[in-house]
């Protein structure tokens, strides 16, 4: 059974009394919540994990995008990013390896990998056709289909599949203006799939026999936006707004039949239409958790999208955003290093404990009060121990001679030496 | 005459043709709002900048803090972090120095600077009184109004004075719970001032005075939040909105007399009560241009409080900031380096741009979709000349062989590429 399922017959597992425990909630709420669908617990059956918990109620999670490509592909290298991304706290890991032996390095991260690890099952496909010379529009129904159920059977906890893509998706694709068209990696496969086969997306056409598959292992299923916008001017179009209709209408039958849901988001939003954003995402998928990756607030600053990003996630996941997809410094430029992923994770740990803060999540804010006694007291050890990033600080802190109480900074002007030694001693 | 005093004759000044020309504005607009006092027109009178213009319907501009400190100063190294601020796009620079030869650092900043330069007169007194071996509390009221009239002279755009601390403001922040208590510089200075001395505020008490000297040149005045909440715990309490009330009073005093106001906002705030705070300002303050430092939304992530500030710059000039006042990843932990000055730069350039596109501003979002086209096109020249900071996606690039036409990131899996060669060919 999966975590909705033993929800939907009122028994309360294992799974759910530690996230009751961990996130200050009635064991029933999360019961109710579970059976709504407004909170998914993910985790694989067969997997032995902290399970990722999302949704109505719940801290706000990030995830970090790992993975290959076919220009760089390295095993250790990807094991060395999951280490850094867990270190500075993502809640989920997400292998989006498109190059060099995908299944090993799946299988090691899912050997090595504490959180939830989730995948796009379509790269694998993509990969695939390119080892046996295919097009990837020459791979049949059945192959596609059967590296779902290889990924579930090996642990996968949750998968992005865009099934939202219908062939009417594809017929107003065609006749509607785009700036950056289709971005999604995964959509684009599909549609071209689609496109050159003349064929509906087997995702949707077989979404039951999919379902059955997640449900056997309670994979969620993290619907794909395959229509997100790339780029500003073509956020919260009707090419978006149509695909999230049908990822609704996904998400019902996914319930239905036991399986859990989230649902996938931007991508590329002005900074006013993110709140916007948000409350369409919880109408029409019926409150389903929102995944989104992001929203880059803005498009002409390459090299800094994580801080892009950061801007858009703060105030997503302040207005309904449940779990942030984190972007790096590399994002449209690279395949991120190991700095680029621990910028990235920082950048998306401080918008998702904004957004608690902002959204009063049950003793967030201690952690900013306990800094502030530290600072106040000038005790730089307390503040670094309670820093996100303690190593940055200590180098910042370096050249910092010993004699000197307060920081170089402001030296004998330090306002809150003034205070506590003058003003309110 | 002020740029205020212009207006109110109804005379249109070559800067106020300047600003309507670049800022979309009509000239009469410009006129009508410099009356109401809506906008300032930054520029000491005998200066050669471009002016500083900010306020209503105008887009959001960025401050960079410079300035040595007594353990740290050299004037070679605040040029050359005032030319990296300038190559990234301050459009105000504030010399904020407490150590070394400070009227020799000011000076050769105005003689090199193109944009406004703000100070805080305190701190030159601050110094003086270091220097002449007292107590700051020693100063005469005379010495210090004399530094303002100095600076005026000298060149000076615009002034931090801390004119709403008064006898009032000391005697409810003695009986009020702080966690950071007053963490302003120029405000520490003052209570303390005042705290030891048992006398009125002198900034409060010759508020006139002060007013026709700067006035004579036309020093905007930058009216200072002492009580600015230097953590969450103590953002919008009593004492931060006690002195916006007062700052209000002096806004209007301020142009009864002719003279061009700001009023400087926190800080650290929650996300969620930054809008709150951008209202009450322009309540309190008669829609006064708001320069607000951050906020920084949250107070646990030292290293990275560039990334703390943009996030709440961005909802803040959004919903009402009109001037940022930037924060490097050195905040709480040193004097910033030259590559702090430029992460802080960039990261409120962000801020700046992706609040313009929120409210609206004319042509903003015209360069997204300039670098959106770029990056359809595969066009990495024109993407990296369009992008904040071409260096970085260089470098950020250089390890990819010429060979690959898209990023490492996806190689042949961009979706880029296949969305023009096959779906939408």
């Amino acid at each position: 059974m999966t975590q909705r399922e033993y929800a939907l017959n009122n028994q309360i597992s294992e799974e759910m009394k530690i996230v009751a425990k961990d996130e200050y909630m009635n064991e029933n709420t999360v019961v109710e919540r579970l059976k709504k669908g407004t909170i998914a617990i993910v985790k694989n059956k067969n997997r032995k994990i902290k399970a990722l918990a999302v949704g109505e109620g719940l801290s706000t999670k990030i995830n970090a995008n790992l993975g290959t490509s076919p220009n760089a592909s390295n095993i250790d290298f990807e094991l060395e990013k999951m280490e850094v991304a867990l270190k500075y706290g993502a809640d989920a890991i997400m292998d989006l390896s498109t190059g060099g032996n995908i299944v090993e390095i799946r299988r090691q991260l899912l050997d090595k990998c504490s959180v939830a690890l989730g995948t796009v099952p379509l790269y694998e496909a993509g990969h695939e056709a390119i080892k046996k010379g295919k097009k990837m529009h020459e791979l049949s129904v059945e192959e596609i289909l059967d590296i779902i159920k290889r990924q579930a059977i090996e642990g996968v906890d949750f998968m992005t599949l865009h099934a939202g893509l219908t062939s009417a998706t594809l017929k107003r694709y065609n006749h509607t203006e785009r700036l950056a068209g289709c971005v999604s990696r995964g959509g684009a496969i599909m549609l071209e799939w689609m496109h050159t086969n003349n064929k509906q997306n087997p995702f949707f056409e077989h979404f039951d026999d999919i379902l059955d598959v997640l449900r056997e292992y309670d994979v969620t299923i993290s619907l794909g936006d395959g229509m997100r916008p790339g780029c500003l001017a073509d956020s919260t179009d009707r090419l978006q707004i149509d695909e999230l209709i049908t990822l609704g209408e996904l998400t019902e039958r996914a319930w239905a039949k036991g399986v859990q849901v989230m649902i996938e988001g931007p991508g590329h939003i002005p900074f006013n239409e993110i709140e916007t954003n948000m409350i369409i995402e919880k109408k029409l998928c019926k409150n389903a958790p929102f995944y989104v990756l992001g929203p880059l607030v803005t498009d002409i600053a390459p090299g800094y999208d994580h801080i892009t990003g950061a801007i858009g996630a703060t105030l997503a996941a302040t207005t309904g955003a449940d779990f942030l997809c984190y972007v790096t410094p590399a994002e449209h430029l690279r395949l991120p290093t190991l700095s680029d992923v621990k910028e990235g994770v920082i950048a998306f740990k401080i918008a998702a404990h904004a957004a608690d803060i902002a959204t009063g999540y049950t003793n967030a804010i201690e952690r900013d009060h306990k800094m502030s006694a530290f600072r106040k007291a000038l005790d730089w050890k307390g503040q670094f121990e309670t820093a996100l990033d303690k190593e940055k600080c200590l180098e910042y802190r370096k050249d910092t001679p010993d004699d000197v109480e307060c920081c170089t900074m402001c030296g004998e002007f330090c306002s809150m030496k003034r205070d506590s030694d003058t003003i309110k001693k």
